[in-house]
């Protein structure tokens, strides 16, 4: 039987080699006769793990001293409170840029713990681009941004010039492209994209800019315990933990993260150019915005829609559907799709118009 | 080669048979040709995992209408904070039973929210029994207790009568014996034990004790939308519910809690007999007291420690280590550890007490 091409928006594809290796150690982990899910996160074998995890995390974003790496759960929603219970002093304001339905819930979060005021939005144009040119008050605690909006399909091609602490939520393309970890001051994502299965999350901090707020932190919400605890200070997600090892694992043997930067770049070009040339589809965010992570496109005409995902079931093309809130389709190039499986998606677009032409 | 014997006090021994179907869904999930990791946490397949490890759950522990069941992240270390968070009022008070670290710790965060109150407590005794006869106050907003302490070896065999909205923490003997879930208004259990691997907690809450507090709660707290969402509101741990999904079905293959039950008290009574028949070793926790899942001993002469440590990993004994709070030994006999793992314990012990007399 032919290969699934995987386009699905995350939890997402993952390396087959990632996932045989995981298959393995769900049932003999280490030549232990022992599954992984049933030793002790204490172990040697596992705490072996963490540390290659977290050091994997360093290596591949080249991450400097003065900034610590820690596992978590609860997902990016989590991270949403965290930041402001870490950050937002009592007299305060964290300022955000709102680029879509991720960073309005950040903005939304913020808000019960403090003040928060939204710097710019492009909510007017249902999140279509990115805003450019606000600027950023030198008083704020700090500024939000996301970098890739997994459900728009759009992503920031430059960081803004920062005078104040620099937090980003990279959820859907940490891992995707050479960033310069010095330029933030606190680095959160899912692990449910390039790092993952779903289940862990991976934040890098600065460590100076902690322990500046007044309020009290419980401790499964404080950057300092779990730092501290060397991501232990509660039993961790072990599975997702070892998986995402195993990913940046992988991301190492392809050459690290410039080495996969082309690929995406190459595959983002691939089916961009594809929408662009043919004439039955549309993109539908602006052109310097776009994402090379997650690929939005419309059909001009809605009435062959079921046509299109015929030929796209046909082909073994999964994942495609957009999200319910944009509709249409959305293709989804995480580091682990191999530009192969793009391929045939430009040629079942291609094919599809000189059926209609 | 022989069996290991996996003793492990969480993350622990799980059914072979649910390590396997696990190990398959890593690479090909319900004949998908795609791996459980890689789709969509919305998608058909992974929603009837989500119900049916819920509906699981509601039938086995009979959980009463009035009653809902949701799936979380973030451990039963998240509980001591949510529990507060949803249920503590501003001016009202959290009362606590301390019976051990784990209570300790769920005290201490709740105590960053609110007033608390330890109305019992063995610390005393460095947590060897259960505090009996205490008089819970009817204006408390909850009492919270632990039904079994993993690290001590304590469980409560009678849940107290209580005037005010009850709690407990589970987590280390949910489904190992029949409880009425209609005595409680909150139950939470990390699945790390009786239920799946670590990276899902799972929480019972009475729907009418929600609502009632006055603060601001984070989304990612907040019961209701838990509730609201059905387990959904962010991606959750996919692979740590599919799992724990898998280990009540096989719960549910070997006859239910009942019928483990039986086992488990079977289990109990052959390591503690050895226990108090064995010269060389002394329980550590009043007999009353003793857990069913975690029986906890030490070597009268401790210079013999060593030499018990090597017939116990002769024998493939895993995970016998006593935390180190307590010293010691600890068997930690879960649901998936099966009698004859218990008998070859026994047998080290019988053997070794008779190389030494």
């Amino acid at each position: 039987m032919s290969q699934v091409h995987n386009f699905s928006a995350g939890p997402c594809i993952l390396p087959q080699e990632v996932l045989e290796k995981a298959s393995e150690a769900v049932t003999n982990f280490n030549d232990l006769d022992l599954s992984l899910l049933e030793i002790s996160h204490r172990s040697v074998d596992f705490v072996a793990v963490m540390d290659k995890a977290i050091s994997l995390v360093k290596e591949l974003l080249e991450v400097p001293d003065g900034y610590s790496v820690i596992f978590l759960q609860g997902g990016a929603s989590t991270q949403f409170t965290m930041v402001p219970y870490n950050l937002l002093s009592d007299n305060g304001v964290g300022v955000y840029v709102n680029t879509g339905t991720w960073a309005s819930k950040a903005i939304k979060e913020a808000g019960i713990l403090g003040k928060v005021e939204v710097l710019a939005s492009s909510e007017d144009k249902n999140f279509t681009y990115i805003p450019k040119g606000y600027s950023i008050p030198a008083d704020a605690d700090y500024l939000h941004i996301t970098s890739n909006n997994t459900i728009f399909g759009t992503q920031l091609k430059e960081f803004p010039e920062c005078p104040v602490n620099l937090v980003c939520d990279m959820s859907s393309d940490i891992f995707s492209r050479k960033i310069n970890v010095s330029d933030f001051d606190l680095i959160y994502a899912g692990a449910q994209k390039n790092m993952g299965p779903a289940g862990a999350t991976m934040v890098i901090v600065k460590d100076e800019i902690l322990g500046k707020v007044e309020r009290a932190i419980p401790s499964m919400l404080d950057y300092r315990i779990h730092i501290k605890k060397e991501s232990m200070y509660n039993t961790p997600p072990v599975f997702a933990v070892y998986v995402s090892m195993l990913t940046l694992e992988w991301l190492k043997s392809q050459g690290g993260v410039e080495a996969i930067q082309k690929v995406n770049e190459a595959k983002a070009t691939l089916i961009y150019e594809e929408i662009d040339r043919n004439p039955l589809f549309k993109g539908i965010v602006a052109e310097e915005d776009r994402s090379t992570m997650n690929a939005t496109f419309i059909l001009e005409d809605e009435s062959l829609e079921s046509d299109f995902n015929q030929v796209l079931a046909d082909a073994r093309i999964n994942g495609l559907k957009g999200h319910r809130s944009v509709g249409g389709y959305r293709a989804s190039m995480y580091n682990a799709l191999p530009i192969e499986s793009v391929q045939a998606l430009v040629d079942v677009m291609n094919a599809f118009a000189q059926q209609h032409s």
